[in-house]
Protein backbone atom coordinates (compact mmCIF):
# COMPACT_ATOMS: atom_id res chain seq x y z
CA UNK A 1 0.00 0.00 0.00
CA UNK A 2 1.57 3.34 -0.80
CA UNK A 3 1.93 5.60 1.97
CA UNK A 4 -0.94 8.88 2.00
CA UNK A 5 0.59 11.98 0.82
CA UNK A 6 1.79 13.98 3.72
CA UNK A 7 -0.11 16.70 4.93
CA UNK A 8 1.22 20.41 4.89
CA UNK A 9 0.64 23.46 6.57
CA UNK A 10 1.91 27.29 5.34
CA UNK A 11 2.97 29.40 8.78
CA UNK A 12 3.18 32.97 8.02
CA UNK A 13 5.83 34.56 10.75
CA UNK A 14 6.80 37.79 10.87
CA UNK A 15 9.75 39.77 13.01
CA UNK A 16 8.35 40.52 16.00
CA UNK A 17 5.70 36.92 16.26
CA UNK A 18 5.34 35.53 19.41
CA UNK A 19 8.36 33.18 20.02
CA UNK A 20 6.95 30.16 21.95
CA UNK A 21 3.33 30.40 19.75
CA UNK A 22 5.48 30.06 16.87
CA UNK A 23 8.16 27.52 17.68
CA UNK A 24 5.51 25.58 20.14
CA UNK A 25 3.14 25.06 17.26
CA UNK A 26 5.79 24.45 14.51
CA UNK A 27 6.90 21.69 17.56
CA UNK A 28 3.79 19.80 17.68
CA UNK A 29 2.87 20.19 13.73
CA UNK A 30 6.28 18.53 12.57
CA UNK A 31 5.99 16.01 15.15
CA UNK A 32 2.93 14.99 13.65
CA UNK A 33 4.53 14.59 10.19
CA UNK A 34 2.73 17.63 8.47
CA UNK A 35 5.27 19.37 6.61
CA UNK A 36 5.30 22.90 7.85
CA UNK A 37 6.50 25.62 5.17
CA UNK A 38 7.34 28.72 7.48
CA UNK A 39 6.98 31.92 5.30
CA UNK A 40 8.65 35.22 6.24
CA UNK A 41 6.61 37.96 5.83
CA UNK A 42 8.39 41.23 4.91
CA UNK A 43 11.97 39.61 6.59
CA UNK A 44 15.22 42.15 5.74
CA UNK A 45 16.68 41.69 2.66
CA UNK A 46 19.79 41.00 4.08
CA UNK A 47 19.15 39.15 7.11
CA UNK A 48 19.18 35.74 7.65
CA UNK A 49 16.43 35.47 9.98
CA UNK A 50 13.54 37.26 11.60
CA UNK A 51 13.67 37.85 15.16
CA UNK A 52 10.26 36.77 17.31
CA UNK A 53 8.98 39.32 19.99
CA UNK A 54 11.18 37.96 22.79
CA UNK A 55 13.98 37.87 20.68
CA UNK A 56 14.26 33.77 19.28
CA UNK A 57 16.06 34.00 15.91
CA UNK A 58 14.14 31.63 13.38
CA UNK A 59 15.41 31.27 9.84
CA UNK A 60 12.36 30.77 7.65
CA UNK A 61 12.09 28.16 5.40
CA UNK A 62 11.21 31.07 2.21
CA UNK A 63 10.07 34.59 2.01
CA UNK A 64 6.95 35.33 0.98
CA UNK A 65 8.77 38.19 -1.84
CA UNK A 66 10.03 35.10 -2.97
CA UNK A 67 6.75 33.03 -3.11
CA UNK A 68 4.01 33.07 -5.67
CA UNK A 69 0.28 33.53 -4.90
CA UNK A 70 -0.29 29.98 -6.80
CA UNK A 71 2.60 28.05 -4.30
CA UNK A 72 0.97 29.64 -1.09
CA UNK A 73 -2.44 27.94 -2.03
CA UNK A 74 -1.56 24.79 -2.15
CA UNK A 75 -0.93 23.74 1.36
CA UNK A 76 -3.85 22.08 3.68
CA UNK A 77 -3.61 24.62 6.22
CA UNK A 78 -2.74 28.09 7.00
CA UNK A 79 -1.38 28.79 10.59
CA UNK A 80 -1.03 32.27 12.06
CA UNK A 81 1.07 33.06 15.34
CA UNK A 82 0.61 35.82 17.53
CA UNK A 83 2.65 38.80 18.86
CA UNK A 84 1.65 42.30 18.54
CA UNK A 85 4.33 43.11 16.03
CA UNK A 86 3.86 40.34 13.89
CA UNK A 87 0.25 39.99 13.61
CA UNK A 88 0.55 43.89 12.57
CA UNK A 89 2.34 43.33 9.76
CA UNK A 90 0.33 40.15 8.90
CA UNK A 91 -2.50 42.26 9.23
CA UNK A 92 -1.24 45.04 6.77
CA UNK A 93 -0.26 42.54 4.38
CA UNK A 94 -2.42 42.27 0.94
CA UNK A 95 -1.59 38.49 0.27
CA UNK A 96 -1.71 37.17 3.82
CA UNK A 97 -5.43 38.16 4.01
CA UNK A 98 -6.23 37.00 0.23
CA UNK A 99 -4.17 33.41 1.18
CA UNK A 100 -6.57 33.64 4.45
CA UNK A 101 -9.59 33.92 2.21
CA UNK A 102 -9.09 31.86 -0.06
CA UNK A 103 -8.22 28.68 2.37
CA UNK A 104 -11.35 30.01 4.12
CA UNK A 105 -13.41 29.76 0.95
CA UNK A 106 -11.74 26.33 0.61
CA UNK A 107 -13.06 24.96 4.01
CA UNK A 108 -8.96 24.12 4.60
CA UNK A 109 -8.06 24.74 8.22
CA UNK A 110 -7.43 27.88 8.78
CA UNK A 111 -5.48 28.34 12.39
CA UNK A 112 -4.97 31.69 14.46
CA UNK A 113 -3.38 32.24 18.26
CA UNK A 114 -3.33 34.97 20.66
CA UNK A 115 -3.26 38.32 18.28
CA UNK A 116 -3.51 36.29 15.71
CA UNK A 117 -7.56 36.16 15.25
CA UNK A 118 -7.41 39.81 14.75
CA UNK A 119 -5.53 38.51 11.20
CA UNK A 120 -8.40 36.64 10.71
CA UNK A 121 -11.09 39.49 11.29
CA UNK A 122 -8.85 41.93 9.14
CA UNK A 123 -9.57 39.03 5.71
CA UNK A 124 -12.80 39.56 7.51
CA UNK A 125 -13.24 35.75 7.67
CA UNK A 126 -16.62 35.08 9.06
CA UNK A 127 -18.26 38.61 8.39
CA UNK A 128 -19.98 40.02 5.11
CA UNK A 129 -17.76 41.42 2.39
CA UNK A 130 -17.48 44.83 2.35
CA UNK A 131 -19.44 45.48 -0.58
CA UNK A 132 -22.55 42.91 0.34
CA UNK A 133 -24.30 41.86 2.83
CA UNK A 134 -27.36 43.15 5.16
CA UNK A 135 -28.38 42.57 8.72
CA UNK A 136 -29.47 39.08 8.50
CA UNK A 137 -25.98 38.08 6.79
CA UNK A 138 -24.44 39.61 9.63
CA UNK A 139 -26.07 37.84 12.21
CA UNK A 140 -25.41 34.63 10.27
CA UNK A 141 -22.05 35.33 10.33
CA UNK A 142 -21.69 36.40 13.76
CA UNK A 143 -22.01 32.63 14.57
CA UNK A 144 -18.44 32.33 14.05
CA UNK A 145 -17.17 30.95 17.43
CA UNK A 146 -13.58 32.03 18.07
CA UNK A 147 -11.22 33.05 20.79
CA UNK A 148 -7.95 34.67 21.43
CA UNK A 149 -5.69 36.01 23.57
CA UNK A 150 -7.88 38.13 26.58
CA UNK A 151 -6.85 41.63 25.11
CA UNK A 152 -7.95 40.98 21.63
CA UNK A 153 -11.05 40.24 23.01
CA UNK A 154 -12.91 43.76 22.85
CA UNK A 155 -11.96 44.29 19.42
CA UNK A 156 -13.10 40.71 18.27
CA UNK A 157 -16.39 40.75 20.41
CA UNK A 158 -18.67 43.12 18.61
CA UNK A 159 -17.38 40.72 15.18
CA UNK A 160 -17.25 36.71 16.61
CA UNK A 161 -19.23 34.67 18.85
CA UNK A 162 -16.70 34.85 21.25
CA UNK A 163 -15.36 32.62 24.24
CA UNK A 164 -12.66 31.95 26.66
CA UNK A 165 -12.01 27.68 26.16
CA UNK A 166 -8.44 26.96 25.56
CA UNK A 167 -8.90 25.90 21.73
CA UNK A 168 -11.88 26.61 19.65
CA UNK A 169 -12.85 24.68 16.92
CA UNK A 170 -15.31 25.93 14.60
CA UNK A 171 -15.77 24.13 11.51
CA UNK A 172 -12.00 24.58 9.66
CA UNK A 173 -11.20 27.44 11.86
CA UNK A 174 -9.30 27.03 14.61
CA UNK A 175 -8.15 29.38 17.44
CA UNK A 176 -6.19 29.59 20.63
CA UNK A 177 -5.17 32.12 23.36
CA UNK A 178 -1.85 32.85 23.53
CA UNK A 179 1.58 31.21 24.63
CA UNK A 180 0.44 28.99 26.95
CA UNK A 181 -1.82 27.30 25.26
CA UNK A 182 0.47 27.11 21.96
CA UNK A 183 0.81 23.29 21.95
CA UNK A 184 -2.88 22.62 23.05
CA UNK A 185 -3.47 24.85 19.91
CA UNK A 186 -0.75 22.60 17.61
CA UNK A 187 -2.56 19.35 18.69
CA UNK A 188 -5.42 20.91 17.69
CA UNK A 189 -4.40 21.74 13.83
CA UNK A 190 -2.90 17.65 13.92
CA UNK A 191 -6.30 16.36 14.89
CA UNK A 192 -7.95 18.36 11.95
CA UNK A 193 -4.65 17.16 9.33
CA UNK A 194 -3.82 14.00 10.63
CA UNK A 195 -6.39 12.82 12.44
CA UNK A 196 -7.12 12.17 16.17
CA UNK A 197 -4.84 9.04 16.90
CA UNK A 198 -1.43 10.28 15.36
CA UNK A 199 -2.32 13.84 17.39
CA UNK A 200 -3.32 12.75 20.61
CA UNK A 201 0.40 10.23 20.53
CA UNK A 202 2.48 13.38 19.99
CA UNK A 203 0.49 15.15 22.66
CA UNK A 204 1.34 12.55 25.12
CA UNK A 205 5.08 12.45 23.88
CA UNK A 206 5.54 16.23 24.61
CA UNK A 207 3.57 15.50 28.19
CA UNK A 208 0.16 17.58 26.81
CA UNK A 209 -2.51 16.60 29.28
CA UNK B 1 17.99 55.20 42.46
CA UNK B 2 20.84 53.38 39.76
CA UNK B 3 18.88 50.44 37.88
CA UNK B 4 19.66 46.73 39.37
CA UNK B 5 22.76 44.74 37.61
CA UNK B 6 20.43 42.77 34.86
CA UNK B 7 20.41 39.16 35.73
CA UNK B 8 22.02 36.49 32.76
CA UNK B 9 22.01 33.27 31.92
CA UNK B 10 23.95 30.76 29.18
CA UNK B 11 21.66 28.16 27.44
CA UNK B 12 23.53 25.62 25.83
CA UNK B 13 22.11 23.97 22.60
CA UNK B 14 22.76 22.07 19.79
CA UNK B 15 21.50 20.47 16.85
CA UNK B 16 18.83 18.64 17.77
CA UNK B 17 17.92 19.99 20.93
CA UNK B 18 14.32 19.98 21.55
CA UNK B 19 12.39 23.22 20.02
CA UNK B 20 9.91 24.16 22.44
CA UNK B 21 12.18 23.55 25.32
CA UNK B 22 14.48 25.98 23.76
CA UNK B 23 12.13 28.70 22.46
CA UNK B 24 9.65 28.35 25.52
CA UNK B 25 12.06 28.83 27.91
CA UNK B 26 13.93 31.36 26.32
CA UNK B 27 10.53 33.28 25.88
CA UNK B 28 9.94 33.59 29.58
CA UNK B 29 13.16 34.35 30.81
CA UNK B 30 13.87 37.09 28.25
CA UNK B 31 10.40 38.59 29.07
CA UNK B 32 11.51 38.51 32.68
CA UNK B 33 14.16 40.70 31.67
CA UNK B 34 16.81 37.91 32.33
CA UNK B 35 19.55 38.57 29.15
CA UNK B 36 19.91 35.10 27.81
CA UNK B 37 23.11 34.55 25.82
CA UNK B 38 22.57 31.30 23.39
CA UNK B 39 25.49 29.33 22.73
CA UNK B 40 25.52 26.59 20.19
CA UNK B 41 27.86 23.46 20.39
CA UNK B 42 29.41 21.53 18.18
CA UNK B 43 27.04 24.35 15.02
CA UNK B 44 28.55 23.63 11.40
CA UNK B 45 31.12 25.84 10.90
CA UNK B 46 29.66 27.55 7.77
CA UNK B 47 25.79 27.07 9.12
CA UNK B 48 23.82 30.31 10.40
CA UNK B 49 22.18 28.47 12.42
CA UNK B 50 21.32 25.16 14.75
CA UNK B 51 18.49 22.61 13.46
CA UNK B 52 16.51 22.15 16.93
CA UNK B 53 14.80 18.41 17.19
CA UNK B 54 11.96 18.72 15.00
CA UNK B 55 13.21 21.36 12.27
CA UNK B 56 13.12 24.80 14.01
CA UNK B 57 16.03 26.96 13.04
CA UNK B 58 17.59 29.05 15.29
CA UNK B 59 20.06 31.51 15.19
CA UNK B 60 22.36 31.43 18.51
CA UNK B 61 24.23 34.25 20.14
CA UNK B 62 27.52 33.09 19.96
CA UNK B 63 28.85 29.34 18.83
CA UNK B 64 31.34 27.37 21.87
CA UNK B 65 34.30 27.77 20.15
CA UNK B 66 34.46 31.27 19.92
CA UNK B 67 33.90 32.06 23.27
CA UNK B 68 36.41 31.60 26.27
CA UNK B 69 36.05 29.73 28.93
CA UNK B 70 36.27 32.48 31.35
CA UNK B 71 33.57 34.37 29.66
CA UNK B 72 31.39 30.97 29.88
CA UNK B 73 31.55 31.85 33.98
CA UNK B 74 30.00 35.06 34.18
CA UNK B 75 26.51 34.36 33.84
CA UNK B 76 24.15 33.95 36.82
CA UNK B 77 22.55 30.42 35.70
CA UNK B 78 23.23 28.16 32.97
CA UNK B 79 20.57 26.35 31.14
CA UNK B 80 20.50 22.95 29.67
CA UNK B 81 16.83 22.23 27.32
CA UNK B 82 16.00 18.76 25.90
CA UNK B 83 15.94 16.94 23.08
CA UNK B 84 17.72 13.45 22.21
CA UNK B 85 20.37 14.49 20.05
CA UNK B 86 21.35 17.85 21.47
CA UNK B 87 21.77 16.24 24.90
CA UNK B 88 23.90 13.76 23.68
CA UNK B 89 26.06 16.34 21.91
CA UNK B 90 26.63 18.27 25.62
CA UNK B 91 27.04 15.25 27.33
CA UNK B 92 30.10 14.68 25.07
CA UNK B 93 31.34 18.22 25.34
CA UNK B 94 33.93 18.49 28.09
CA UNK B 95 33.64 22.23 28.60
CA UNK B 96 30.03 21.92 28.87
CA UNK B 97 30.42 19.43 31.68
CA UNK B 98 33.14 21.57 33.15
CA UNK B 99 30.85 25.05 33.26
CA UNK B 100 27.86 23.02 34.78
CA UNK B 101 30.41 21.62 37.57
CA UNK B 102 31.79 25.20 37.87
CA UNK B 103 28.27 26.67 38.42
CA UNK B 104 26.95 23.62 40.90
CA UNK B 105 30.07 24.61 42.97
CA UNK B 106 29.40 28.43 42.78
CA UNK B 107 25.40 27.19 44.08
CA UNK B 108 24.54 29.45 40.98
CA UNK B 109 21.08 28.19 39.46
CA UNK B 110 21.75 24.73 37.06
CA UNK B 111 18.47 24.47 35.29
CA UNK B 112 18.07 21.28 32.96
CA UNK B 113 14.90 19.62 31.52
CA UNK B 114 13.50 16.70 29.55
CA UNK B 115 16.75 14.36 28.94
CA UNK B 116 18.91 17.46 30.02
CA UNK B 117 18.94 16.26 33.20
CA UNK B 118 21.14 13.24 32.31
CA UNK B 119 23.89 16.38 31.23
CA UNK B 120 23.63 17.46 34.37
CA UNK B 121 24.74 13.37 35.93
CA UNK B 122 27.47 13.20 33.18
CA UNK B 123 28.99 16.10 34.68
CA UNK B 124 28.48 14.19 38.14
CA UNK B 125 25.97 16.97 40.37
CA UNK B 126 25.70 15.96 43.31
CA UNK B 127 27.57 12.97 43.12
CA UNK B 128 30.50 11.67 44.42
CA UNK B 129 33.84 12.36 42.40
CA UNK B 130 35.46 9.84 40.07
CA UNK B 131 37.85 9.98 42.72
CA UNK B 132 36.80 10.28 46.13
CA UNK B 133 33.63 9.18 48.19
CA UNK B 134 32.70 6.09 49.97
CA UNK B 135 29.06 4.69 50.84
CA UNK B 136 28.16 7.82 53.68
CA UNK B 137 29.04 10.10 50.23
CA UNK B 138 27.49 8.42 48.17
CA UNK B 139 24.30 8.43 50.22
CA UNK B 140 24.42 12.38 51.33
CA UNK B 141 24.64 12.98 47.43
CA UNK B 142 21.64 11.05 47.20
CA UNK B 143 19.67 13.47 48.11
CA UNK B 144 19.65 15.33 45.42
CA UNK B 145 15.81 15.63 44.13
CA UNK B 146 14.78 16.13 40.18
CA UNK B 147 12.90 15.07 37.68
CA UNK B 148 13.12 14.31 34.12
CA UNK B 149 11.32 13.59 30.78
CA UNK B 150 9.72 9.81 31.96
CA UNK B 151 11.91 8.18 29.57
CA UNK B 152 15.35 9.09 31.26
CA UNK B 153 14.07 8.34 34.81
CA UNK B 154 15.51 4.47 35.07
CA UNK B 155 19.16 6.10 34.05
CA UNK B 156 18.88 8.84 36.71
CA UNK B 157 16.72 7.32 39.68
CA UNK B 158 19.95 5.00 40.89
CA UNK B 159 21.56 8.45 41.25
CA UNK B 160 19.37 10.65 42.76
CA UNK B 161 16.33 11.09 44.46
CA UNK B 162 13.99 10.93 41.33
CA UNK B 163 10.09 12.91 41.65
CA UNK B 164 7.63 13.44 38.91
CA UNK B 165 6.58 17.43 39.65
CA UNK B 166 6.00 19.38 36.95
CA UNK B 167 9.19 21.46 38.52
CA UNK B 168 11.55 20.46 41.09
CA UNK B 169 13.82 23.49 42.71
CA UNK B 170 16.78 21.85 45.08
CA UNK B 171 18.19 24.20 45.98
CA UNK B 172 20.07 25.83 43.53
CA UNK B 173 19.27 23.38 40.78
CA UNK B 174 15.84 23.27 38.67
CA UNK B 175 14.71 20.31 36.48
CA UNK B 176 11.69 19.77 35.00
CA UNK B 177 9.92 17.06 33.06
CA UNK B 178 9.36 18.11 28.86
CA UNK B 179 8.08 20.28 26.38
CA UNK B 180 4.40 21.08 27.86
CA UNK B 181 6.77 21.95 30.93
CA UNK B 182 8.86 24.18 29.14
CA UNK B 183 7.19 27.85 30.05
CA UNK B 184 6.82 26.41 34.04
CA UNK B 185 10.57 25.90 34.17
CA UNK B 186 11.33 29.18 32.43
CA UNK B 187 8.97 30.53 34.99
CA UNK B 188 11.25 28.66 37.96
CA UNK B 189 14.25 29.55 36.49
CA UNK B 190 13.26 33.51 36.23
CA UNK B 191 11.81 32.92 40.08
CA UNK B 192 15.25 32.21 40.92
CA UNK B 193 17.01 35.03 39.02
CA UNK B 194 14.17 37.99 38.84
CA UNK B 195 11.96 37.05 41.77
CA UNK B 196 8.35 36.00 42.63
CA UNK B 197 6.36 39.35 41.41
CA UNK B 198 8.40 39.76 38.06
CA UNK B 199 7.85 36.24 37.21
CA UNK B 200 4.49 35.63 38.53
CA UNK B 201 3.73 38.59 36.04
CA UNK B 202 5.14 37.19 33.22
CA UNK B 203 3.63 33.48 34.21
CA UNK B 204 0.12 35.71 33.69
CA UNK B 205 0.91 37.53 30.86
CA UNK B 206 1.81 34.17 29.03
CA UNK B 207 -1.85 32.58 30.65
CA UNK B 208 0.51 30.01 32.45
CA UNK B 209 -1.61 28.98 35.49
Amino acid sequence: MASPQPRTALMFVANGSEDVETVGTLDVLRRAQVQVTVVAVEQAANASHVELSNGTKLVPDQRLEDTTALALTKFDAVVIPGGGPGTQTLKQNGTVLQVLRSYDQNKKTVAAICAGPTVLQAARLGLPSVQGGGAATTLAHRCLRLTSYPTARAQLESDYDYCEDTVVVDGHIITSRGPATALHFGVAIAKALVGDKVATKVAQDMLVV
